[in-house]
């Protein structure tokens, strides 16, 4: 069928609109309708070239939310109709690591996801007849897409798509490393590094679950107020305090963070990250990409004295699972997505989606079909 | 009173056998009868100099047993004649860190136990007049030393003392990190990296847990049968294999290590103890103590996709709760001990059991009063 898709031609181009060709769904893969996508710094950094694994020509987008259009052989979960968010980590529940129940981190189709096809190795997008590579298994910017059945998480049909969408990555990226991966408690004090999209999300998780102090480190003091909405109870500007960063932070929060977030990418943040948390206990948990190649480093003193040093994908979130929870969430009012979706626009205009995000101007922008 | 002592003039000289005089013991201290002690790493760290914390003259000594003679005021959990571990990190249930739950790491006489003192901020020991320093809260190279309350384990009776006190350092410090630290559950597969004393009671607390494959790595082939003997499934020689450590390791455990534990001290095998860890999943321990200043390393991907750094200090145990514990297990036949204290010698032949330990002839040598 013909689809309409953003199709990245080459690195460090703007995306051109194309009519694609698109393969009906495999066994076991699903058809589904996109009906709004985020744009995400992970779509910008692939585009950029700078991505090792990058493929080009390529449909990128993975934060969407649509309806199952049709689905393929064999496939039970799901059916037209159904409405759905793309999981760029799947969830089998039938491998080594879904089985553990100690990771999200499903293996299923991790081989050829990273090479940009499908689980039988080839592609369903096409353009005058030569292949365009999938995009971490989801490829959202395109109004129709094909992904497996493990890929698709089911959820509530109230549920707005332009809003939702966000849970497909970067919401769940921030609250589920707060209830997931560090697992904060009632009462525990937190330090978030980065007032970002990320850092909001992990500000309103810990509010979620009844954290004490929230304090957000940024050196951008225009991040203060959304985060204060958010539930940041103390903002801390590394380059308006006097001495150290560390000790400062541990002073603040009477010997240290419980609970510590890097959510920037900043491998000497993260050295801050962990050394802030509390003699004892204290975890930090790393959210943020660092540049290929760049090393984190402390002195093992800082472990061995009880802090622990730890990193979360996807929020530790298991897709399937979690996803429609954190759904039930956001439409149930415990957790705010609206203040962070600052721009809405067409399909046609997702190349000023990625300028305003370079621009710095945007939190989250989100592309209507 | 009048005791028999080995005592530490200056670092880096022989230890000297004294008469010294010990103070009564103040209020909320314990006077104790040491009836044995063993001869650790740490003692040796010290003496030497290195330890920048080290104070001389002092009465080294932490890995000790015997008997409670006399109690100060207000002591109610210890009377003459109970049998007693002494402990370097005290358990006061009381502090922050005690009631937290979540560590070990008790702080309350931290900073006097630093500085060689008792809590009130004297020192119960003196030659001919002048103050001689306390040693990690314990001094148990003496035959009479005294303790806060809160630094003993009470130990049942028919426990031997040339034996168990063992269990005042090493022991606990191996079999605790597996236990309450890393937490290690049966089925798991676990390496451990250096298979000196503190690595050979990490392989009895992984095999007393259920684990299946217990790797042993050392370069020193002649580790391998009573590491066998503890429960060692696989030895690996990294100067045998072909490759690298890491990639070796990850393959003999199928994806990698549930568990691993550096108990070394060397910064380049904490890094491999890390990054041999399965993704999703693995948790890295650091038992041993590193260089002064020396820093470890690793790419923060390697966090991110699940693997988890942390340390551990006395093994998590909480010394008033869990020692008794670990000499029950001992008691009943469930962990073994005696091997592992390959030499007795009387407490006169002290500097002869630091010459062993320095030659690599022994795993522990207990000195007897």
């Amino acid at each position: 069928m013909d689809v309409k898709a953003a199709v990245a031609f080459e690195a460090n181009q703007p995306l051109k609109l194309e009519t694609v060709q698109l393969d009906p769904p495999q066994a076991g893969e699903v058809l589904v309708e996109i009906k709004a996508t985020g744009v995400c710094h992970t779509d910008a950094y692939t585009l950029s070239g700078k991505d090792p694994e990058g493929l080009f020509p390529s449909i990128l987008g993975h934060e969407g939310a649509g309806v199952v259009a049709e689905v393929g052989k064999g496939v039970k979960s799901l059916k037209p109709g159904d409405h759905v968010i793309p999981l760029y980590t799947p969830e089998c529940r039938e491998c080594k690591f879904c089985l553990s129940q100690k990771t999200n981190l499903c293996q299923a189709i991790r081989s050829t996801q990273g090479k940009g096809v499908m689980p039988d190795g080839t592609s369903r997008f096409s353009l005058n007849g030569e292949r365009l590579h999938h995009f971490m298994g989801t490829s959202t910017f395109a109004n129709y897409t094909v992904l497996p059945e493990i890929a698709l998480a089911k959820i509530r049909e109230d549920a707005p798509f332009d809003k939702v969408c966000y849970i497909g990555c970067g919401v769940t990226t921030g609250i589920g490393a707060v209830l997931f991966t560090a697992k904060v408690e009632a009462g525990a004090n937190v330090v978030v590094f980065g007032l970002g999209g990320i850092g909001l999300n992990v500000i309103q998780g810990a509010k979620m679950v009844g954290a004490d102090k929230i304090i957000g480190v940024d050196i951008n003091p225009q991040k203060r107020p959304l985060a204060e909405q958010f539930g940041m109870t103390d903002f801390v500007n590394p380059h308006e305090i006097k001495g150290d960063i560390v000790n400062y932070l541990v002073e603040l929060t009477d010997g240290g963070a419980d609970y510590s977030f890097e959510c920037i990418g900043n491998i000497n943040v993260m050295r801050q990250a962990l050394e802030c948390c509390h003699k004892g206990w204290g975890v930090c948990t790393i959210i943020g990409v660092a540049g290929a190649g760049e090393e984190i480093s402390t002195r093992p003193v800082q472990l061995v004295t009880g802090r622990v040093w730890k990193g979360s994908a996807f929020g530790g979130a298991r897709g399937r699972t979690d996803v429609p929870k954190i759904v039930d969430w956001y439409m149930d009012g415990k957790i705010n997505i609206d203040p962070l979706i600052t721009h809405t626009l067409p399909i046609d205009q997702i190349n000023d989606a990625f300028n305003l995000m370079h621009e710095g101007s945007s939190i989250r922008t989100v592309l209507t079909y």
